[in-house]
């Protein structure tokens, strides 16, 4: 007998089929004799087709109302969950993030969660009820309701069972758990049976769809045992816990991500401040920059490259331009031609050499490195978005991963 | 200056266009100097797609959870007309029922307001700001989402001018106004310019669609003034005061319902107690019953007839059978096949013998009536379903009510 936070993404929901499905699974967890909080997406396409009816009135609409609309995609998908779970004849209630007493900073479309004041949730719980609470939404000390982000859900998920000190999140997805490599891409990868917190969140921030980034920072922070396993198919998945016991292997995935966009701004004066001033620029319009690399200096100036996601790209572009004069930048290039391709594993600590094989790996399959960044278990390149595929295969076959 | 609500039904936020539209019209009111206060429907079909996916789950959704559910459509409007208003230039923010502070029982799916805590409203008016407010549903003091029932836009926006004390609420709608009788069943039917609480109320309830009954019972009680008028087309529309320029007129409207149907429990046993089993069996099914008569009783037996919406013709049914053995019933019946006809006008108080020239009028055109009621200013007969819109026609034409 223990708590289980429960998370469905949006294609868990997509119809009515599927949200008995998933009813049907959540009453297995409770019949098992566990106390069960479910958290659901927005159904299938719903979100998208809320942001095009916004398109539809305006191309900038406010981002307070594009949280009062979008917040209304969860709430379809927790009350119709709890009508098939009542169906059944079990005990239920869905709450809006705002019933949940999920708080948020008073920042929309991306906020961040404050705390969850767990008071009416585990007055439901003790009720004997099945909890079924809208993701991806909070709200803020003023009662305006906040979002996420896209795959905000993940998040609640994880804060939820942080609060609520639950035994285990499961993280129930369209993948049957976290791979070595996308098996869209390399064939022969392999689910892993358990990777560490830190290998996950790298894995996540490099591209690995199966969880949210911030999601999987806050089940780091908070140690919260985790599980991504499959919605469809009822098969043990990957347990993302503290200690790896895929540790002794050097590499543990290989991850790339599409959704990058490359940008430089050449010849910036070599002075105390220009960086801070351009990322300041860029921070201030609300994008996440991934890497960031500083040439060497040539005759007191120096090329400022960055990577954002894609959909950011415009809006880094303008943040650099709006400081060029200030900073002596030359000229400001995008790129979104780019892709990421990352080595991650918890092994490399211990082993040195796990950069250069990469690039050995890369070479002779005669792909070629525009941007490099590592962290302590992770090597990342940008490379030309055509290499990708070639790059995860070339990497995935170096790092013997397809086996065991 | 003054303090404007202006309610805008499902039609006219069917789509971007429409929305667009509205924008137009509560920025032009609020140019002129008021302050606005805005509440909308649902978006055209959106209530109905969304009782149609809650039926691909379950037959008998928790009312709760349907309330979790509906209360979406509204969201999704007051977001997007927000947007639109926003995007002209002018200051508005979107409120739920919720965060508008409108309390209701207790009850679901058709929960009546209890009061409306105006500070938030006034603070976002204060501010300069058009606030738009989600018709339809409320709050209860344990932050659980009621909806008040299939037009209860109406309702927000009445209970709302009159915790304001707005200067009028205005009804936008499909139709221009109220007219002497539905115009697609009377041609000649006209427009009237003014009509008393009285009459509204009385027409509401029996049949005209322009205006939800329980809305006009508030605008009565708190004297709200009232104008009901047309979405589409910029014109004055009807005014509901408390003075009827009309009430020389003995007969002011002719409406009538479709949507009625009859039960009839026959040979209830004369005794004081049997109506009240009935009827309080009834009402715990939260069915609203419109017409009750009762026979005159012969050997001690009486038959009880009563209409009911056809919706609630199953529910009252049941009600029904569930005490006919207490009270000595012989048989349940249920009729589908009527409708409603009703003469309505303030004039008639003063002016006997309308009923007689309304049942004359009747009989001519061969049409038999199968109940009756009146109140000081209405004359109901429930007659065949199929006669009802030659009735509609011989009663508008023995009453005048094409002339000015």
């Amino acid at each position: 007998m223990g708590l289980i936070v429960q998370k469905f993404g949006g294609s868990s929901v997509a119809n009515a089929d599927r949200v008995k499905n998933v009813a049907r699974r959540v009453v297995a967890t409770h019949l098992e004799g566990h106390q069960v909080v479910v958290v659901v997406s927005a159904p299938g396409d719903m979100t998208d087709d809320l942001v095009e009816m916004a398109r539809g009135i305006t191309d900038r609409p406010p981002a307070r109302e594009m949280d009062m609309l979008l917040a209304t995609g969860e709430q379809v998908s927790i009350a119709l969950l709890a009508m098939a779970i009542h169906a059944g004849g079990h005990e239920v209630i869905s709450l809006t993030g705002g019933q949940a007493r999920i708080r948020t900073e008073p920042v929309h479309t991306r906020a961040r969660i404050v705390d969850v004041d767990r008071r009416r949730i585990d007055q439901e719980l003790e009720a004997g009820r099945i909890v079924i609470v809208a993701g991806f939404q909070g709200i803020t000390d003023q009662e305006e309701i906040t979002t996420l982000g896209r795959g905000g859900s993940d998040t609640t998920a994880v804060a939820l069972a942080s609060a609520l000190g639950a035994d285990l999140c499961q993280i129930y997805t369209d993948v049957e758990g976290v791979f070595t490599a996308d098996p869209r891409v390399v064939p022969a990868a392999r689910k892993l049976r358990e990777i560490s917190y830190d290998e996950m969140l790298e894995m996540a921030s490099s591209g690995a769809l199966v969880l949210q980034t911030r999601a999987a920072e806050l089940a780091k922070q908070y140690r919260v045992p985790l599980e991504v396993r499959s919605s469809f198919v009822d098969r043990e998945g990957t347990m993302i816990t503290n200690n790896s016991i895929e540790r002794r292997r050097v590499v543990t995935g290989v991850t790339h991500d599409r959704n990058v966009a490359k940008i430089t701004a050449t010849g910036v004066r070599d002075e105390p401040g220009a960086a801070y001033r351009i990322f300041r620029a860029v921070a201030a319009r609300h994008v996440n920059v991934n890497m960031i690399i500083q040439s060497v200096p040539r005759h007191e100036r120096a090329d400022i490259s960055f990577t954002v996601g894609t959909a950011d790209l415009v809006a880094a572009v303008e943040a650099v331009r709006s400081v060029a004069a200030d900073v002596g930048a030359e000229d400001v290039l995008a790129d979104d031609g780019v892709a990421m391709v990352s080595a991650v594993g918890a092994g490399m600590i211990s082993n040195p050499g796990v950069a250069a094989r990469m690039f050995g790996a890369l070479a002779a399959n005669g792909i070629n490195i525009e941007l490099i960044a590592t962290s302590e278990i992770k090597v990342s390149c940008v490379i030309r978005a055509d290499d990708v595929e070639r790059a995860v295969q070339a990497l995935h076959a170096e790092f013997q991963l397809d086996r065991e």
